[in-house]
């Protein structure tokens, strides 16, 4: 018998897990098939944002994949143990699109949200939630 | 001017990067879009060998994604500061396939390689590096 406990998380739970602000990993159709970068997020009114520099082709593709619309990127924020054993991990699908201008002063003014990779070039990137799933491992009680 | 550096890494510094075990967050394309789940990987015999419970439509999909051959999936593995503010981060693709039962038989006997999410029906996947690619972020020195 597992030692541990595998368990699917409704959206209530997820959203209890997942901290205001932290680091997430953004997932994408790149060129090269599937992508992920580091970044850091904060929740704002309702909705995900991070901000990340442009440097090479992952980041044009991240633009990309922004502007290509709902379904395009997904966001995954997660707490593993440091042995790896136990943890949970929440993904977050939806409608995401740039800030404009305005948008990006306001959740400056409001939020601390840094860019992990800073750039000449910054995205700033809303994520308003549709869909959220998760899972979480826990040791088995005896 | 930023106070950090942004940098890209080669496939040598990459490889130096990597722990020869740990955790990486493996991405691939499901029916609701990008999805990322954390994985516990270990590096054998030149692949990177990972293991993982089938629980739900994301591991159905993670096991078609593998069937699908080549670039239908990434391994992402970074290390983030606590204050992520600088970091590495690691991305790999390349083909991917399910181990045969001899194979997981030799990996458990060589390495230890635990799901992070146990299940009873597991998978086992071996993905042959053939495209490294890496970032740091590290703070400017005066």
């Amino acid at each position: 018998m597992a030692d541990r406990v595998f368990e699917e998380l409704d959206e209530y739970q997820c959203l209890t897990l997942i901290p205001p602000t932290g680091v997430g990993r953004i997932a994408y159709l790149s060129r090269f098939g599937p992508a992920v970068l580091p970044i850091n997020y904060t929740v704002h009114r309702g909705a995900v944002v991070f901000r990340t520099g442009e440097h090479g082709p992952l980041d044009e593709d991240l633009g990309t994949a922004v502007a290509g619309g709902e379904g395009s990127l997904a966001l995954e924020i997660d707490e593993v143990s440091a042995g790896a054993r136990d943890g949970w991990s929440v993904l977050i699908h939806g409608p995401a699109r740039r800030l404009t201008p305005g948008e990006e002063e306001d959740t400056l003014r409001y939020t601390r949200v840094e860019p992990w990779a800073p750039g000449e070039r910054e995205l700033f990137i809303r994520i308003v939630p549709a869909r959220i799933t998760g899972r979480r491992v826990s040791p088995r009680s005896a």
